[in-house]
């Protein structure tokens, strides 16, 4: 029995309403004393610390740094450490390419082959404009195979994102990419029996475009890595019977929740949308995942100031987000990104959350270390999920 | 997907050092109001609780009075529930016994046997220089069997360890030990069929011993429990990347150390020669296990005083490990070995790191309470060694 069957088992739809709002990357660290928490002005965060209980959280494991779909995975309630995320679906995520359960992606990038040769694996880092043009012809050129759908994606220079759309297709093929200059292009090949029609899909498409793209100078082959399907993963109503949505700027997160089976809500660009489009959508749904990129894009950048600047600018926001009177609230990080470091961090996320039924510790601050002497103490993230469906009155009694 | 498989896939060589500096036993209990380390005057330990961060430990489980194998296994990042390390092993190792992968060791006890019964199963306890003898003219005249070499090693009293290299031994093994007297000696029998050849082997030298030690007058039968091969378990290198050195004074630890692939540097039997190998083999290893023996030995006699005295008698010696400048250090106890209690306990060990990505926690003594009240909260020790590793900047990402 493990915290997926109990959550199967003693989950129940309510009228209550939870907010997740991760500021992503926010934990961070001491530079001058202070980390990027301990210098912002935030009286909001700060206040939402005095009104509800603290804790740390492992978004893995102690000590583990984590890519930020594991890190997600584990504050949705997924055991990050039994759910794996393959890098074509991640690439493809991020690029906004919509993955379904029928659909094979790949990462993907333009090559140039000369007499039978892969001469330049970069395709000499084609223009990403190039790229467009040549996704563009190939997606109108290559001829249509009966039962399966083929798309390319540009991404930045050479990369690109293939998805293969069939019944039946399986990921447990080896790259097609010699990984070296100088040697012939290397087809797919099935490392598991299921995999031979996938395998025969994605060879066809390699020798199809080679013949499409016959006549371009240097973008005339491509190569394919980190073959993955949507994961075999339950959805968040199944497991938890919620009704959710995500509220996110960016394409990766928003291709992370839907594999999640959340509704993905149309959002602008800006911080004010995500606030605009929570008050929009308050009405149809029970779980709302609210996500705020800035934290982290300045903590990866190194930027110490700029990070302080982003908790701030988040602060003002965070009235509006109290007056929809939320049943819980919970605000975290899904993994630390310390400016010092530059780069995701496996230091615990400060986490608060709020709630009628959460009691108030002493924490008055919203800050790594004055959430490590909370209420809550120091968790894996996976605990994130059963804490908030709990004091949303979402789980029933375990035994009698 | 468990730790040990992350630590596989994520570790990575780098020139960064890491110190874990085991003070043997050092939690305790109150006595008078204060424990062990609150009564000890301390002032680089507690120097290095503010210049880090602290937490608590717990061994195996909450609850759990772990030996020292299972206790040294967690700090190594060992899963002390999976790995079990047999007694014949652990008192080959605690006898200074060299023990490799071709060895089946077994505890022995002399024994006297009169008239086809077993009299005495101590042999009289006869003194330890009687058994120094024995050992030596068995070693001397035991028959050479082919392939297989056999050798006893003396301990204490009637005590002795046996060891058998040869391809093949398993130690599936029942114990050749009748357990009480009056009864005939039994021979070993094995458990699984793998171990046929190990029984024949064991066998054949209890019947050898009953020759070569016909004449003696009490230690003239030999009994065998606890038969136990060299387990199989990673090595540091494997699991973690790491070049690892053990830095201790007792054989048990040395050998512990070199079960799990560390080398074992030859120390003198004081406190700063631990201190000096350190110094002379800094260059050599990117991980130092440093063991010190006192606080644990004091802690087992009761003596809370002499506990005392350990912990003020290693606490001058830290400024000659600082000046090597580690990038990661952490002091802790393997376990707890509280005076009052004269032995190992359940109690979670003081913990503390430091290192420049560590940051700091207001903690300013390095005791258990000060401790508990500490940014790195309460965890298992099995979480050590990740921390360690990841702030030595030896752990690469987890997923995209």
């Amino acid at each position: 029995m493990e915290w997926e069957d109990l959550a199967r088992e003693l989950s129940q739809q309510t009228d209550s309403k939870i907010v997740l709002l991760v500021m992503d990357g926010v934990g961070g660290l001491p530079a001058d004393g202070r980390s990027e928490l301990e210098a912002a002005r935030k009286p909001n965060l700060d206040g939402l610390a005095k009104a509800g209980v603290c804790g740390l959280s492992d978004p893995v494991l102690m000590g583990i740094t984590p890519g930020s779909g594991p890190a997600h995975l584990a504050l949705f309630g997924y055991d990050p450490l039994k759910y794996r995320l393959g890098r074509g679906i991640l690439e493809a995520l991020g690029s906004g390419v919509e993955v379904g359960r029928n659909d094979l992606v790949a990462r993907g990038n333009f090559a140039t082959v000369k007499g039978g040769l892969v001469v330049d694996r970069r395709a000499g880092r084609i223009p990403t404009e190039e790229n467009v043009r040549i996704c563009e012809y190939l997606n109108g050129r290559l001829p249509q195979r009966e039962g399966v759908e083929v798309r390319v994606f540009p991404g930045k220079e050479h990369r690109f994102v293939a998805r293969f759309t069939a019944e039946g297709l399986a990921d447990a093929l080896t790259d097609a990419d010699p990984q070296k200059e100088g040697q012939a292009p290397v087809p797919t090949a099935p490392v598991a029996p299921e995999a031979a029609k996938a395998s025969a899909v994605v060879n066809r498409f390699l020798d199809d475009v080679a013949v499409v793209l016959n006549g371009e100078a240097k973008a005339n082959a491509a190569l394919l890595r980190g073959f993955s399907k949507f994961p075999s993963i339950p959805t968040m109503q199944a497991l938890f019977k919620l009704r959710p949505a995500a509220v996110a700027n960016y394409p990766m997160y928003k291709g992370l929740a839907k594999l999640l089976g959340m509704d993905v809500l149309s959002v602008g660009s800006g911080t004010a949308d995500l606030f605009d489009a929570l008050e929009r959508n308050w009405d149809k749904h029970d779980f709302f995942y609210v996500h705020y990129k800035k934290t982290d894009s300045a903590g990866e950048d190194g930027k110490f100031d700029a990070k302080v600047g982003a908790i701030e600018a988040l602060d003002p926001y965070l009235p509006r987000l109290l007056a929809l009177k939320p049943d819980v609230l919970v605000v975290t990080s899904d993994h630390s990104t310390p400016s010092c470091l530059k780069g995701h961090s496996w230091h615990p996320n400060p986490f608060l959350l709020v709630s009628p039924t959460a009691g108030v510790d002493d924490v008055a601050a919203f800050t790594e270390r004055a959430c490590a002497k909370g209420y809550l103490g120091r968790f894996r993230s996976i605990s994130a999920m059963p804490l908030m469906l709990a004091h949303a009155l979402k789980l029933q009694k375990y035994g009698a």
